[in-house]
């Protein structure tokens, strides 16, 4: 039902989008226009990505997700630093953390919770993905905040780069303690019994699942580049500053990907990959996204530091501490889920007003 | 024993409190009368509240509790209000803060422990509340802080409006879990067979407590009214700030009632309505009370901003996150007690040199 | 093997740093025979306290140890007061809170975790550490710095000394809560049959053990003291500053004692000990070097709040988070070691570009 509806929207989307952006159709439109492509094409790439999730694993297809998601947002940046716009590119970071943590983790926890009473995920990969939250979010991004007040421009840079190689080192860190020393350590083994039992179907083989997957990739990031040129006329048509439409819009629509992902998984109940989903691309886009973007500032004229603004920060760093509260314990249900909602709502009014 | 004492001192405190209070007698010594008779009536309406919880439930009763403590405040603070009494509302809401997380909780924790070597409460409570403290406390009353820095006086405003209305409706959404879709999911089996091996006499009938407790709260009601009337005349003698007044000696008489039942609760080894009480309350004020403030403010000359001084603050965060870090695994000791109590200390004495 | 080279070192390291400091060498050479004279006796204190540690129990001893490390470090600190140092004096305090929370525990996780796969710890001291770190760090350190913004000097002294006596107290109270009305509460059981089985054979009698750590200890205070009077010179050198020399130099050196045994216990998988004494150590620093400094302070010229830099204490505070969040489960890996050490690099960084 559903996929049809969403098969119909690209059929019809993604000819608009190209059309539309040659022929310089109104900004507004065009806008509604891209979303929908956007979302519709979303929901291929999360089916894509949970046929792939079902013939390599749980933790694979997670990643697999987040990346494709984030590849999207680190074009946009790179095009967004080369014209210097780094107020933009720190407000979408910041957007990023905070849609995938409070939006896309709290409509998922929200929704599955409406279906299951309680929901459960690897408490192993809570505490790991908190403490890594902690590093990059409370650690590697305050640090520079606090530090950089009393010195000058060049030691800013500096510390900046310092910082972000350091985000990466500890990323690849991650990777390798995840996939290769520790793979599997953390397992409980009742789930893994029980994962042997279900026995799943995907939906395509991997090698459709994985053109399905490239193709909606390359025209969501199509779309979405397209996208990211309507938002100035869009927000004088909404009285919307960049700041808003940088930290909310860009990471609504950008993030719709995993958004779709994520939900998906939390109605089936698989609340790990929604969490990897969710906190994994937060991560990914703290440690690797960010300080890639930093270190790639360093080719244009104008460099990038690691410095947000106070509220940007504020909102990262509190939504990091409410996040890990909710789900230290391993398990959701829909009133954390509307409370990360809540906390979503009330950022966006403070950077609305802003 | 004691019931007697505080029969005695009810008896003999409304009597002189409203003799008192139409001769005019000094305020000093009216001080300490209206003290005494807060103290002795809240015995009363913990005894009520006990009673009323064993014939209804631990959780019910807890509730309940939490609310009659918070009514007496939530009427002096509306008498402020109308006052234009903005930084003296906003102070006693601090005092209210600190009062239960870190006076009522620290002293419960430490009588309760000097019985018992571990005294243990619901885990799952315990981290629901965490998650709602860190969303009222961490989320909800430090964003407009920082983001009015930047801010007009009419776009705090609206900040503090919107938040306001978000708290409140968090707050709904958290009692229809609680006591509807999760009602009793998250209570352990064993202790739910503890209970009905129980099987408590309740000191009063449901009808006779509901009048003590009824009666009980008018009196104290009215004797803290005029109290307040006090402080500014009892401020000059020991000179102490307003500031000061409002945080900590507000805070102490304003929430007796919850203190003296967490107490008792503590002292029968019952911590979970301990803890019902103290984070309880503390949630009641910061989701329910401090947003229906600003709200009603709106009707009255000055409108009051979900803005408090950095001073006030900072010592909520800190002490939100010294009771998650306490409370966290569901137990408590002696030693647990009296860090919350140094912590109150320390912010206490910060208050009476600020 | 490694033994007979330590003690090389130290039979060729002590006559040579004696030498050399009364023949006057060359700063930059006298600073590389002090520190590695220093290591090198460490090495014999980490042993002596590991025989001690058989003899007595892991708990006594881990305090044994933290006790002779923070010696040093006391008596270093009163010296630099009397010179009225104080900015070097809190430098210290910060960086040996950041040392022995992210470096000396960051470095035996991480070699601990090369060696074992998964390392487990008593996770009640786990949760016990983690509240007193919050009450000292977050809410001890946090308060004066907010508070005193808006006070006067005088002022600020007052609550310095009121939280130093606090800190103090509770600092007694946890010795009392641990060592006399909760010994053993929270041993595992069959932690306490295990420890029985075990069995070990002490390196030294408790005689010897400590003969050799009393003597080390003298040694390590005499040394530790000339090599002090290097950096300035050192610093000069190099190019670093003094806030970076006390927040880094001396801490890594000061620590070396606690660095030593934690990463041998470590590597002999008793991360018991190794957490004790990492961050007991802490915890001495914090509650009770740190308050008897500022309180010792009075009977000079000049003397010290209890009032870091903001760089100082944000990087503590954050260090507390990340160690928290890593530890609350009695649980390490090599990972979560390698996290830590990041956090010090990237503090290092920051404080070396100031």
């Amino acid at each position: 039902m559903i996929n049809k509806l969403f098969l119909i929207l690209v059929g019809v989307g993604v000819p608009l989008s190209v059309a539309g952006t040659l022929l310089h159709w109104p900004s507004v439109l065009m806008f509604v226009i891209y979303c929908l492509t956007i979302i519709a094409l979303a929901s291929f790439m999360g089916r894509a990505t949970e046929s792939l999730a079902i013939v390599l694993g749980p933790r694979i297809g997670g990643l697999l997700n987040a990346t494709f998601g984030n590849a999207v947002e680190l074009i946009i940046s790179i095009y967004s630093l080369k014209a210097g716009l780094i107020g933009v590119v720190l407000a979408s970071l910041t957007g990023s953390v905070l849609g995938n943590l409070l939006l896309v983790a709290g409509l998922s926890f929200f929704i599955g919770g409406t279906k299951y009473k309680r929901q459960t995920f690897n408490v192993f990969d809570a505490r790991h993905n908190a403490g890594l939250l902690i590093f990059a979010i409370v650690v590697a991004f305050v640090i520079p905040e606090v530090f950089s007040v009393n010195m000058n421009e060049q030691a800013t840079m500096s510390l900046s780069i310092g910082i972000s190689v350091v985000l990466i080192l500890l990323y690849l860190a991650a990777l390798f303690f995840k996939l290769v020393t520790h793979r599997g350590v953390y397992q409980p083994t009742e789930r893994l019994a029980d994962q042997n039992h279900e026995e799943e179907v995907p939906e395509w083989s991997k090698k459709t699942a994985i053109l399905v997957l490239a193709a909606a990739t390359v025209a969501v990031a199509y779309v979405s580049e397209h996208l990211v040129h309507t938002f100035s006329e869009v927000g004088e048509s909404f009285g919307w500053s960049e700041l808003f439409i940088g930290v909310i819009i860009v990471a609504i629509v950008g993030n719709a990907a995993e958004h779709a992902s994520a939900l998906v998984m939390a109605y089936k109940n698989k609340m790990d990959i929604t969490v990897e989903i969710a906190v994994g691309s937060t991560l990914q886009i703290a440690m690797f996204v960010a300080p890639v973007l930093v270190l790639i500032s360093l080719l244009f004229s104008t460099s990038m530091p690691l410095v947000f603004t106070l509220p940007e920060l504020i909102a990262m760093v509190t939504a990091v501490l409410l996040m890990i509260s909710i789900s230290n314990d391993g398990e959701t249900n829909w009133f954390e889920g509307l409370t990360l909602l809540a906390a979503y709502v009330i950022m966006g009014i403070g950077f609305y007003l802003l």
